[in-house]
């Protein structure tokens, strides 16, 4: 493939290198930095792998996805998203990753103009150059006070060039949830044009606020042009089980199965059977996790709110809160430096998800309470040292 | 991504779908067609999986594979193939199939051209045009009467623009294993040139003749340039597990993480631990698999030996046998149609595997011995009907 323009290493890997040898040297770090749930996998799902294992849930299979994931998906869909759609129009996928990746890949051609939210997963970048060496991206960055769509800009950039629109809510890093308001607007700006709108929507159950999450594929002015992306690795701890899948209608499916056959064969049957059992789990599940993530949002604004250098638009749902550090007059890698060196906290800079966010830093979310307690406190205490 | 060529379906779905119309009308096939082994992964790579996903092996990971996997790929890469590497020249990937089609995208750039023998597996065609839709592909035809390589025509094919070529020995379709003077000529055409030699080696274990399995990575003169892609499906029955893995030199080590790290993320990592499980089963696990492709490689030569329509070059190792239908004065597809329709026997045609081969099909060796004699017992009966 063309590599024209440098892909950079993930996230994850830059993030882990470093920790690693931290760790390495005995030190005992605060980990405010990996997107990937504290606790194991449920049970119910392991269990549910092993038996399909032992029943032979372990050779070939359809492309698409096991039928009956598929009808569950569908169901899930109707009921918690308002998405109407058959199992023809759900492909399951080895991770959300891939399932952007493909859709990407089908829907992309050499030229073709793509509109990328900033600030966003690093990984999206690369990505869309991966599927098409020849896109030509356009960055839109979120309004700096609220993390809103900036729909004016949005409607400027709209050209019948631009062939596909990125949106990731419940939003990595923002922790900002689409509005009703947001939602119409983008039904408003994309209906009736040739564009597609590609809807990650990997952190929709951890909607710790009360916030309810909006699918565009639930809207009828966009049920036709929106895919939609999601997988079971953030709401079930399902991270190194790598299933996820995209629902589209039938002219993306009809490349995306064409692309799956030949690159990834079929998603492995028995984590299809795991990942049915996930979904069979009580909304209850949720409820736990849902808590410890508002808790650990609240402890933030707690301390922000006693910490003059630091301002924090809260976060609505995900697993991050996006942290404002201007006031420091530091830039977001020397302030992580700084951070994991002396009180050995580890953050994400802000400038990973977008040029223009330099001044701030992200912090996941998902620690155990008392860990986070002594994070944050470590954080206000750094903080204080810079003034 | 460029589709400018029609990028078709896989031959697995072409097929099955078929077989599962035929099978909905009750009728009793017998399936010469895929290529998966017809029993159950071993109990002792189940169970690994199984101690892993309750061990917590269930979360993000190395992209490049677990540590202690590629520890052990080395090793039997050094005493199997004599393939001598480091463990940061080999990337676990989900399937060969991936392993390919990260390598090729690491390798061409558009205009490139590329080297592939037919007939080959047909996944390979769209693979290399998913990974460089610019790819210019040159076809060698193996030599006709013995399925070896045109070491000739090889010569005058390579010129400079000539990055890649592509092999896959025990061969699909046709069972030719590589020959001590093959793997020389290809030694002496390639070393020193700027032409990546990708090496398909998924079918090396099933090596029934008792040839030996010639490793072009284990020839220091190629040891640089070779990209060794090998999997675990087909030796352990683990096709629908997606595990595989590429074994190349830094150069290219680089591109493929990166690429893995953003289209990938990681392997699932307890289907990694059950790889090395696989890897620790003793050699003599394989000695019945062998046997039975013996048997039935040995059944279909005896009643071809008295078929005057056919004739065969028996195979030396893989799944399958090529049989030459030529003196039957049909054309593959129509001569699998009737094998099918009138004797419920499925084969698949030659033209599947390059534009050349339609007076051949393709029979799957991997059947239990008493379904096999009946088979090949139809299908004398079936020639014997065209005369």
């Amino acid at each position: 493939m063309k590599l024209s323009r440098e892909i950079q290493d993930s996230i994850e890997l830059r993030f882990s290198t470093l920790a690693r040898q931290m760790n390495g040297r005995g030190e005992r770090i605060i980990s405010f930095g990996l997107g990937e749930p504290d606790f194991p996998t449920p049970p119910a799902v392991v269990e549910a792998a092993t038996k399909a294992m032992r029943q032979g849930y372990t050779r070939y299979s359809n492309p698409m996805g096991l039928p009956e994931l598929r009808e569950a998906i569908c169901t899930k869909l109707a009921r918690e998203n308002g998405i109407q759609v058959r199992s023809g129009e759900v492909m399951v996928t080895p991770g959300a990753k891939m399932a952007l990746s493909l859709a990407l890949a089908s829907v992309l051609r050499p030229g073709d103009e793509v509109i990328n939210i900033l600030p966003c997963y690093p990984s999206y970048l690369p990505q869309i150059l991966i599927a098409e060496p020849e896109a030509v991206i356009h960055n839109l960055d979120l309004r700096r006070e609220n993390f809103s769509l900036d729909l004016d800009r949005l409607e400027q950039m709209l050209s019948p060039k631009v062939k596909a629109l990125i949106i990731n809510f419940p939003h990595n890093p923002t922790g900002h949830m689409l509005s009703r308001p947001e939602l119409n607007g983008l039904g408003h700006l994309l209906a009736e044009r040739d564009c597609w709108l590609i809807s990650d929507e990997i952190y929709e159950r951890l909607n710790f606020s009360g916030t309810r999450h909006l699918s565009p594929g639930s809207m009828p002015a966009l049920a036709e042009q929106t895919i939609t992306i999601n997988g079971f690795s953030k709401t079930y701890s399902m991270t190194g089980w790598r299933i996820g899948y995209l629902v589209a209608k039938e002219p993306v499916m009809k490349i995306v199965n064409k692309l799956q056959q030949h690159l990834n064969t079929n998603v492995v049957p028995f984590i299809q059977k795991a990942a049915l059992a996930a979904l069979a789990l009580p909304d209850s599940f949720l409820d736990d996790y849902n808590q410890r993530l508002l808790a650990n949002a609240q402890r933030l604004a707690e301390i922000v709110a006693v910490t003059p250098a630091l301002r924090l638009q809260p976060s609505e749902g995900g697993l991050f809160a996006f942290l404002d550090i201007s006031q420091t007059g530091l830039d977001s890698d020397t302030f992580c430096s700084g951070l994991i060196e002396r009180y050995m906290v580890a953050a994400t800079p802000g400038i990973y998800f977008g040029p223009a966010w330099e001044d701030h830093i992200r912090i996941s979310l998902v620690t155990d309470t008392v860990s986070f307690t002594e994070g944050v406190q470590r954080l206000q205490e750094y903080v204080g040292t810079l003034g």
